[in-house]
């Protein structure tokens, strides 16, 4: 059999231009092991974007990736459509016993295609169904993909105006802390619903996100959820949390709304939910509500029997103790310590996110990107996020040794010291 | 570390309602390997159903596999985003060398959402994009994916309902044969489309599947899709063949047209195209319609690194020389000699499809029914087509031995002869 | 108190671009009576085009400007809303009286804003609130208003275009005799209603004009608008006929149904409906259809109160017994036989329409321009129709005495010849 | 000829459900002079409604009566499409010398479909094709018409829930006042624009009304306004002034807006334009906007030949100079003294509105409804308007001569006393 090359050449010329990360990240990478990626040269480079949040467990942890030879070996199924398989049901058994029931969770689980988009997709005509009404709202500097259904509900102009066509069935409503800190959003959106003259229909859901992993890490207060939670219920709407990037541990504990207070409706998570960054989304959902059909939303690939595997390990070792949970605070206080002597070397900068999904605000995309170009450089990968791309956003995998942790957080510090020095010389 | 049971309880308690293929074939299954499933208890069944055409080179392809152990036991990269990575190029130089070269494509590949959805969604978007036209058409019975943008074009009103709300964007055309054998539909759309009165806006896209996997085998001819091609053209619309399914082999070479002297403008591709059942899709743009900006269509799973790996060995294994598509023909011959026969056993019965995805249309859907659920009694799992679920579709791995295939094609013919028997008793 | 004067530069200044038929007919108009208009300067023209078909009755009947006169010199009612009033009495009782009853019709009449175009809207609107369905089923080269519900329904691609946002709600489906004359376009409806996956979606209601007035002036056969009936209620969903320009007598019976053994369940009626050419439109519909509640739909000026004056005298003037109609037979069979003799001198020239709505086919919208121009020249007022304003068609008010439709047709077939012999030449 | 008689029943037997005001207002009315009505048993009924401000002039004025009936007499045009005629001409320049210019205003008059709903669909595609954009900005309690353009931009739910689809194209904004005095939503508006992730398209337009009419009398303040056009300027929007009830002098001045140093770039007008309550609509477009083709937007009854002849002494007879206006400012005095008085007799009553289009919120829509019901008891027509009708509007002619101004308050003054001591002892 003939091998085909490892040709650098050929991502210009035959990759589409709608290739996005490696153009700021110009290496061929071929080898990573938990916070660390490898490229081609042999370089190695400390991850702080994480897969955006689906490497919540770090790359290739051991345990998961010992499960899923193991199971590949002995010839487990690798496809098998939405069967019954053996994995699937240890998966499910495992998150029933460590997620939902010690969070008295009832919900069921539904796998849909593999991606957070079709797991929104599902959700929202989920809702539709069951409430008989088409209107969803959805909030200022949301993102929920870029499929068209999940896409109406997303914020961002550049992925809206790739739609071609206008987007509808969502109406938008302003974040918490849009309006500023002395207006309350979520009394707009009551005093919305509540007047028959609004023009903003009854909703079949309301969905948002917690923290916003792309609109700027903006982070809900778990008054302003309750708030919002408490308006769905009173109009008949279906309370959605989109869990996608926020969930897994990121924002410090397994769903990130579970100390609000509130139980969603119906909860949409992907990303790190395999545990291993393979491909799977699922959405859960309260059995009152599990209302579609057999295979009224379907699709090939929903249930990826090798994430599965991994999925269930993350599950067994991450979160059937205190024990991991315990450790991220201890992170979460490393990574606040680096961003506060980070935002005093820019004048005006402010810290956002919540958890472990961190970020400071730099004023400009053009800061923001300057300073992610030169940590690169000097070996740390990292992204940014807002509606101008003005924030520094650290997504380092929840299992990073506190020593990588710091060393990454310097080289962030570093950059950022480095580039305003730049710019303030440059500027006289 | 705990060990999560295999209690196959869970399912009822935990998996949604809207789990369907475990309904039709209630085991648990646990391993595979080429055209064979095992369940949890040891049976064994023959498949007919390869995960719908995503299993083309049948179940844990050994060479694919290997690869796939060496790369994870090798830490080569689990999820990379849509970065740079050796396996990708890999992948890329192997589909340049082996499939767009010796076609004369300039084609470039897409990675979007492992979904054949996802791929639908993009192609559409950039159709939209590229012509500055919100008009798609597509056909009756075509089967494109549930999510909004996807589901607009799909046909069938069971997925349609599950929207919530009015699908737009899309008109509707009969596809091939629809009106019978005397009237042309490609003549209709012609005209349509050059009436400036008749309603039809100027399109953006014209999407169809040469072979409708879902809406019946319905096999368009290669004179209307040359026609349908030159349509677009004339029209300005971009033309999108959905080979999610028909690709891959599966209609008898790669892609489902090359035969046809057409090329299309895009072509979406998922099911089979990891080659080892994993969730992957892709679309194929000419160069010059590739304008999506960067991650203007985006989603975290583009890109699956795993996927990668095995989906370039069963390029150049199996689409390297001629080997392989000239034992497809010997398959489809012996499929067809057992459909024959079977249709004999049916009044009225119908053939239908082409290459290696073939069916017969029995008539009804409860017939057709209870006709795969005799063969699954029988250790053969098969699935239904088709407006009314009237065709009894096989979709075997293309890699199936002959001996294997014939053993499936004899529990078929036994279980239509019984179920037919059984009938004309109970009619009696 | 000043007087404003009559100068026609204003026209120029003032009026908007989208002035339109001002262009084709150069003139000021002044006065009107029976099938004569009158400028400015004392010109007189015959009126082959009689308001669109809102002057069935030609201008000025003086019964009718008898009792408006009357009817303001009285102060009686100018604008009532939809209160109740005297004259909206009377006129209710005379179209149940010679409207109605005769016709075995049980049918309420709702006043809607005084255009087609709101009537459409609402019969439109109604028949997705009785059905609970939202898609409409309209047909190739239909015309029913350009605001956005009724513009869906419109082919008229320059309409549509108008929009300036993608219409929806509406699936298109090709009228009667679209596919020639061996293909019944009623059963590729029949049969995409029947399937189940054919991707149009099951409709709230179906809508036509008997004959295309703006679309070409194609008649449907009255098998064909059986047979669609029958669909229509074979699969749930309101048959709504547009009779805005066929009704009224047009198409040589008041309504242009009444001999097909049809019997819709909605009826739309507006352009001669007030008898005089005031704005009036209204919307008939079966007593268990008329589901509205109060106000649902409303506009400032349904019922027009001095159309009512107007629409009852034209009721009672020309319905009350058959002498009327059998009038407009012979007037049909002199312009028949003037097309006939026009038809002879164009090669290819098609006659096409129905009753007192005819016209030919030219070929061209070029020729057919260059006749009308050069009709007006002669004193003659007549436009064009079709996908390309390909038809030279005659709308002359059905009262038009005998001699004066002889003249005009005789100026029509001058122009004709006119136009065709410099047409030649020029080509020689 | 026979003559139909006025018989009362017939409007319950074939008149549709969807009748509305006659259901409050239950008497048949024969005649109307100044601002009275008269029934057909001879009572008489002061009119504080006005044809919901299409009757500004009052009923019958002489002056247009008689020049009405002169042009009809004349065998003046009656119905013209959109030809030049006489008429046309003159009511072009009255509105040229005496609106427009003293005003500077340079834009055109498009006479579109003849209700304010269609001058809002004409204004709306307009917008849309100038910008090559689709989204509208529309606000709370906004009331622009049922047809389905112009309902996406209504705030009404009962309204929007005829559509029976969901409506699409228009973003709903906050009303100036409706977060309270202390949050200017004009902020909120400008920040959403500036946002390029807050989801709310670029807009094509931003239409409102200065006076919501329907919405319960909320007056934008003028810095509201100008802040709002300036926002439309910089961002690229239309600014769309709905003035089709507050216009032609209700709101105190012939525009609503003239004072508030703004200019759109489209206003649309119908109600009272007419000057007699016919049925006439039109839009005022700035020349660099005007850009239809001909007829792209049309409609039969565009440009109501009648209502051009009232219309043009409208403008003649009251806003040739400033005498009118003047008055209008007295008359405001008496209603709001009027007002004043009511309000006191209401607990928590607030009084609303601006100029000579006033009421006062009563607080709950079953107090206003008996009010308006006892008023009527009493010879006084008078209606409700806000989200749960709890505002009883005074929509009196301008015209009303201060004695039977003071006689309407003070029947309405009664029934407010006599409603609200009822109330007392029923709750006692």
């Amino acid at each position: 059999m003939l091998t085909s090359p490892s040709d650098p050449t050929v991502f210009q010329r035959r990759e589409s231009e709608a290739r996005s990360y490696c153009r700021g990240f110009d290496a061929v990478f071929a080898q990573a092991a938990g916070s660390e990626l490898i490229d081609a040269e042999g370089n190695r480079y400390i991850d702080f974007l994480a897969g955006c949040s689906s490497l919540n467990y770090g790359h290739n942890d051991p345990d998961m990736k010992t499960a899923l030879i193991e199971h590949i070996s002995g010839d487990g199924i690798a496809h098998g459509l939405d069967l019954h398989t053996e994995v699937k049901a240890r998966f499910l058994s495992a998150f029933e016993t460590h997620i939902l029931k010690p969070r008295n969770m009832d919900h069921r689980l539904m796998f849909t295609g593999p991606t957070g988009a079709n797991a929104v997709e599902a959700a929202i005509k989920l809702a539709r169904k069951v409430t008989g009404r088409t209107n969803v709202i959805s909030f200022t500097n949301g993102f929920h993909g870029v499929t068209l259904g999940a896409l109406a509900a997303t914020g961002n102009s550049y992925h809206r105006g790739g739609a071609g066509i206008p987007l509808s069935g969502v109406a938008r409503m302003p974040y918490d802390g849009y309006m500023g800190s002395k207006v309350d959003t979520a009394d707009l959106l009551e005093k919305m619903l509540s007047d028959p003259s609004s023009g903003i229909d009854a909703p079949a859901a309301i969905i948002f996100e917690t923290v916003q992993g792309e609109g700027g890490l903006n982070a809900a207060s778990p008054e302003w959820v309750r708030k919002v939670a408490a308006i769905a219920k009173a109009h008949g709407a279906l309370l959605i949390i989109d869990d996608v990037q926020a969930g897994c541990g990121r924002a410090g504990s397994f769903f990130s709304f579970e100390d609000f207070g509130v139980v969603p409706d119906i909860v949409t998570m992907a990303k790190s939910i395999s545990g291993f960054g393979l491909p799977m989304a699922l959405m859960l959902v309260r059995p009152e509500h599990d209302k579609f059909g057999p295979a009224e939303h379907n699709g090939t690939f929903r249930g990826n029997t090798h994430a599965f595997v991994t999925a269930r390990i993350s599950i067994e070792k991450f979160w059937a103790d205190e024990t991991f949970q315990d450790q991220l605070a201890q992170k979460e206080r490393i990574i606040l310590s680096g961003l506060a002597a980070i935002s005093e070397m820019v004048p005006g900068a402010r810290l956002k996110g919540r958890g472990l999904m961190r970020g400071v605000d730099v004023g400009s995309g053009d800061l923001a990107a300057a300073i992610c170009a030169r940590a690169f450089d000097n070996g740390l990968i990292i992204e940014t996020s807002g509606p101008n791309d003005e924030v520094v956003k650290i997504l380092a995998p929840l299992t990073t040794p506190d020593t990588v942790l710091r060393k990454g957080l310097n080289i962030l510090m570093d950059a950022v010291r480095d580039t305003t020095t730049d710019m303030k010389f440059a500027a006289e």
